[in-house]
């Protein structure tokens, strides 16, 4: 092996990473600025790019650059590139180019099938829909290794190092633990304040996020504001974009799920400029990119000492004039009867996610019949959370993600905020986090996750750089203190 | 040959066309919303996109395809589609990479000495560079066809097909023609109005050009009106967007330049939606193009009744109570001793491009060196003009082309204005056009193009889709006539 043979890897590699971010490019357009007339043009050109990404990634010169690299003697750096490309060849090369076309074809289809279903509370219209789309991932899953449980293998696509097993132990720990303190908030005589009686003008919270995000530093010259049906991030270290959205009643949406989508920014912004294109500049997947939001969002933006600070650009933009324990009260209220995950609090959320968990773990297994998941949701939400959808709509047919056929996606939420607690413990032990916060010194905290996570891309697995940035394995303990103390604290339990 | 050759060829043809779009939405990003640092990323990006786009081109399998559909029995549009990819492979296949690759980085590294030389008013800075350029196309025009003019091969780059000897006989004849006139009006006592004294917000500048474009009949659920350094139009039938620019004092240049762009975008928006990813779904090269956006910005926005339709708008917005007839006179004011090309008006523009014409085409057949191109542009605006630039930054180092290595491009501008003029004329013979305008009626004028233009893509070449339009071959008849007629009764001569 010489050092050409990685060079040209390396170079290969490159233009797979490129097309995909050009990819992105499309995507966030297609959200943010397309006119709606744009979509069958815009389909053609992200398939196009799809179909040449997948060329590139199961290409024959690669699979025998990756043999002769896995031969070879590597730096460690090299070692992590070739190992984060080798588990993409092999998924993207063991299955068939006409079964990714089938799912392409099948989530393209299913979208409006499901908006259907959603929007007329009619389970049984997406159930075909739903069942090719198992069936189909099934497949895929058999295709990428068939002496493997399919489930773990789909959640690999989303959390590829930290196991199914250490996700399942989380999310059951978190099912023993939580709802008896759910409960007890329930049970609590506390009432949070509600200082948001109002509607509040577009433009006036707008002023307030954008201030909140130059307080955070926000690096605007490497990122844009704008808004979108949904909030997300796009883009890399160079060019990092968030979106958000304005509802009149509601302006603690808009500005914690922009808080939320600046943490995701904030780690794209923080990967190495010099290892752009390859592993060691890309992020280290959904977990640790969702620990990144939910820190933000959690620890920082609904902590008590936040509130201390943003309460005078609270009533500069807003108007409301309230003590910061009210602002942080209504920040953290507990919603045990709602029944719309992205509408729940930071406890009653991963009974969300557990429902879903065991329900798609159990389709994709073959132990549970799709036309049985609008039952067995609702039997779940009474055993969690004590309450029972009137309808499907608000019940089984309220997320997107299996209509875009993301079985194994949901996990990730969860284990994203496990790891945020973790992180955040582990940085309060470095730094008096909540001084620096209330004081709105935001750059040691953003400098601490820069390194401590966000410059070492892909260079470890999951595991490794969890234990590399707090040192200790993954851990729920964290959390569950976390929550415990916050809610304990915040509804005198 | 069967037919499956022929769907496998339309099929990469197909990714061809996906891929050059995608870049161009990577385009119009970089210049409309990317955030300043985002450039390193998004010149791999689309370096990544050209390259592909380039094997595709030069793919072996297409090059068989091609042979074969050559001497297979086709329909009419399948020897269009045909002929333009051969000819589009053939270019892309004669130049060696490793040119094409020199280019880029040339042009790259040009731009910022470009910048700074004309900053500086220092042809001298910019020399090496220019001298460069001109001579990796002139390799690059040698590689394509080593027997044929080098300027030649280049200006095809730009208009295929309506040969390099009618460019010329045009350009010779406007640059006989037009000085007398041009002079003429440079005598005459007669002086236009000028209403336009304020400063006029952008917001009420932007509300004006909103209700032009709704007037002319854009399609906003395909198409955007953003703001740019530079106007210009970005996009394909399903997605066709504007950008213009607005200058508080003159406001006219905001309008007109947008009534251009959206020449541009009604032809993008005309081609056929289901011809889309082939030649038959694009457009026919700049001289068509150019064609468009200037019969919409001089013989539609700068014609006597549309200004009888716009005064109560210009009124309403911009609070410019004027006659129609001086916001007629105000469009069209001649300025004699204007040495900027984008600031001229309908009859010195093209002493503007004719200048330029003769130098980069000595330059190309190597009859002029680099180091005299300032002496020679001078003299050149003196003898066609009458007027001399004291500076190189007002004179030769003014336009950005050249500096892209874009040389051939210039008379496309010319051919455009005269085959407007030429349409204008064929229209004009079917329909009471000044009364259409007058009221406001521009779906007639629209319809009369998309099916005399639009409709066709690249099924006919040039000289074809003249004739099949205007029922006459290519002429400057119909634009001298026009603007004479125009400066003569504007200027009482």
């Amino acid at each position: 092996m010489s050092s050409d043979t990685y060079d040209a890897f390396l170079a290969h590699v490159q233009q797979l990473t490129y097309l995909g971010d050009a990819a992105g490019v499309l995507d966030w357009d297609q959200q943010v600025m397309m006119p709606d007339a744009g979509t069958p043009a815009r389909a053609k050109q992200k398939s196009a790019l799809s179909t040449l990404r997948h060329e590139l990634l199961t290409d024959d010169d690669l699979a025998a650059w990756l043999d002769d690299l896995e031969a070879a003697d590597l730096s460690g750096e090299q070692e992590a590139v070739v190992r984060e490309i080798r588990r993409q060849h092999e998924r993207a090369a063991r299955v068939p180019e006409e079964l990714v076309q089938q799912i392409s074809e099948a989530t393209s289809n299913a979208l409006p099938v499901w908006e259907q279903a959603k929007a007329e509370d009619d389970f049984a219209a997406f159930e075909g829909a739903l069942e090719e789309l198992v069936e189909l991932k099934r497949e895929y899953a058999d295709a990428i290794d068939p002496d493997r449980d399919p489930y773990e293998v789909l959640f690999e696509e989303y959390e590829p190092y930290l196991g199914i097993d250490t996700a399942e132990a989380v999310l059951e720990r978190l099912g023993e633990e939580l709802p008896p303190l759910i409960e007890a908030v329930g049970d609590s005589d506390t009432e949070m304040a509600d200082p948001f009686q109002g509607t509040y003008p577009e433009a006036d919270q707008e002023a307030l996020v954008r201030e909140t995000l130059d307080a955070l530093g926000y690096d605007w010259d490497r990122g844009r504001l704008d808004t979108s049906s949904h909030p997300f991030t796009s883009g890399t270290q160079f060019d990092a974009r968030i979106t958000t959205r304005f509802q009149p009643e509601t302006p603690l949406d808009a500005l914690t799920s922009t808080i939320h989508e600046f943490g995701h920014a904030t780690y794209a912004l923080g990967l190495p400029d010099e290892a752009y294109g390859t592993p060691l500049g890309e992020d280290r997947d959904l977990t640790v990119h969702e620990s990144q939001s939910r820190l933000w969002e959690n620890h920082v933006g609904r902590s008590r000492p936040f509130w201390d600070f943003l309460a005078p650009a609270v009533e500069e933009h807003l108007g409301v004039d309230a003590p910061a324990g009210d602002l942080y009260q209504a920040a953290n209220e507990v919603y045990d009867d709602n029944l719309v995950r992205v509408e729940a609090d930071e406890l009653t959320y991963h009974m969300h996610i557990l429902v879903r968990f065991e329900i798609e773990r159990d389709l994709i297994r073959g132990d549970l019949a799709v036309s049985e998941v609008p039952q067995v949701w609702n039997d779940k939400y009474e055993e969690y959370l004590g309450i029972r959808p009137d309808t499907d709509a608000e019940g089984c047919l309220q997320d997107i993600h299996w209509c875009h056929g993301m079985f194994g996606y949901f996990p990730t939420y969860t284990l994203g905020s496990v790891l945020a607690a973790q992180l955040d413990a582990a940085l309060r032990s470095d730094m008096a986090l909540d001084d620096r916060i209330r004081g709105g010194e935001f750059d040691p905290l953003r400098e601490w996750l820069g390194d401590a996570v966000h410059q070492h891309g892909c260079r470890y697995t999951t595991p490794e750089l969890v234990q590399e940035a707090t040192g200790e394995a993954f851990t729920a303990d964290y959390f569950l203190e976390y929550v415990s103390e916050k809610y304990g604290d915040l509804y005198d339990l």
